[in-house]
């Protein structure tokens, strides 16, 4: 895992992923005490930075392998961003579901030209059983969500555009902060950053409960979370740091910043008022700690990546009753 | 007014105003029948289009007159653009707002710099007469929200980047819907599109009750508004087209389009499902005639500019309860 794959994903991404603006507000820095740039990967196609990895990975393959498949198991953004870069290469993608996943999920996979199979998770069906035997009998590729290299270098090119961005906006020192599951955003922004801006520094951001990287960081060994539901911020809810992105993020990442789901859904409401963009409770955790755990963070700027947009009307309701 | 103007304010914007990327969804390809691409000016600073004509027109005054200030008569999004523009240029900005007005409007304009005037709607106090003694006594240089060919020149600014993006989109021919006021950015954008593509043509869109500027392309003539207040369309409600931007748009513009209130908010939810972006209700209107009035639009592709997102929670929460 390098900055050349990095730049490679970049090449084959330019044209179909789009280059995200770097947005601020000055009412924003108030509340910060900083100058605070977010980068609003909401605005991504499928509405999250996961199609830049799945694009990446779908990308990579030699042709011959394309034409048989990819397969992700997935039932949020990661399923949503294969399934449409695959369709755009004309590649057959399935997505492995739980057969309980919200419909309008399902639904969207399926309209983005994925074959959704679902498996019965209160049942016991494993999904790893299921994906293998379909895989197994179509030759289909597995495209992880973090722990696989052309992910990890797909998210990455978030970090080229953020290191060219904050340039743009005179900003040379500051630490980015990124909502941070797996790990592979996090990790592929800071080898991006490293070679790019040396003096930005990528901080993972978390739900409180959920702070399996920035204990791992803090302890220097892969740590578990003991739980894997029960946040609303749940795409970036995932069992451990991978075995390739930890290395990464061990290696440049600052201490990792947690953040409460009330911090989450003001944060969000203050993306409405102030940048007019829809974030979603996991995509807005680095904003809120950007906005709320200033003490927590060095220099005169400070940049955030909020990760995602998929909340569904209910939950934004909610957000927009929160103080701003 | 030519399209020397609007280079000449696309080169003072430069590095100021935001580059809003051009958005697409399959799923509003698919309701609208057609590819469907979106200008998101509420991404705009101040969370709209206005940041763009207030830059331009205090940015092309002479050093002596823009240290002594500029003054601009409006509770929106022109208020709120004129007030950055000018703080940015350490300008003196006096608003003049009604005393009526919105609290957080006045403290947001407050909050980007400007002095704001306050005179008493309801008691008949004329707001020119409390302006024109302002400007007088400090020798302040009055910013017209849309009949001021500086301010057309910065609008058209986002005409410019619609024919580039449109251009790397592959889109040669196509109707390009504007939400519509005075027609201060519909006629700018239809000088750019003029120039730089001219397969696409601009047309004007409003709301039902209030569509002087359909009117007055049916009927040769500048047509007056019969109301102009009752809708929550507020920010593209004016008296009737400019002096200046009527002939424009009577050159270069199709017809105007006419959407309900319903239609708005129902494109509000689909943009903020879809596309994860915050529209005002009369900055949703040229993505709702898109959406929903496919059958009044040539061709095979139409793009819809996004002009605002300055809305309060409480209606974006009523938005939000629409059908998507």
């Amino acid at each position: 895992m390098n900055i050349e794959m990095i730049r490679a994903a970049a090449t084959r991404l330019e044209g179909h992923a789009r280059k995200t603006p770097l947005l601020s507000s000055p009412f924003l820095d108030e509340i910060a005490g900083r100058r605070l740039f977010v980068k609003p990967e909401c605005l991504q196609h499928t509405g999250s930075f996961k199609f830049r990895g799945g694009w990446s990975a779908v990308s990579a393959l030699d042709a011959a392998t394309r034409a048989r498949g990819v397969i992700a198991f997935s039932s949020g953004n990661h399923a949503q961003g294969v399934a449409m870069a695959a369709a755009a290469h004309s590649a057959p993608a399935v997505i492995v579901m739980p057969a309980d996943a919200p419909k309008m999920k399902i639904d969207n996979t399926r309209a983005l030209g994925a074959e959704v199979v679902l498996y019965d998770r209160a049942g016991g069906e494993s999904r790893e059983a299921v994906g293998d035997k379909i895989a197994g009998e179509r030759g289909l590729t597995l495209i992880k969500p973090y722990d696989e290299p052309q992910v990890i270098a797909g998210q990455g090119t978030t970090g080229l555009e953020i290191a060219q961005q904050a340039g743009d906006a005179g900003v040379a020192q500051a630490d980015v902060l990124v909502c941070c599951g797996g790990g592979g955003l996090t990790s592929g922004i800071a080898l991006a950053l490293e070679a790019d801006a040396p003096g930005l520094r990528a901080r993972p951001v978390e739900p409180e409960g959920f702070d399996d990287v920035a204990r791992s960081l803090a302890s220097g060994r892969i740590e578990q979370n003991a739980e894997l539901s029960g946040s609303i911020c749940d795409a970036i809810i995932t069992p451990a740091p991978g075995e390739i992105t930890f290395p990464i993020m061990q290696r440049l990442c600052g201490p990792g910043l947690v953040v409460s789901e009330e911090d989450c859904l003001r944060a969000m409401a203050l993306a409405f008022a102030r940048l007019k963009i829809v974030v979603e409770p996991g995509g807005a955790a680095a904003l809120a700690a950007a906005l709320f755990h200033g003490d927590r963070i060095e220099g005169d700027a400070v940049i955030a990546v909020c990760t995602g947009g998929n909340v569904d009307a209910e939950m934004f309701r909610t957000a927009l009753t929160r103080e701003i």
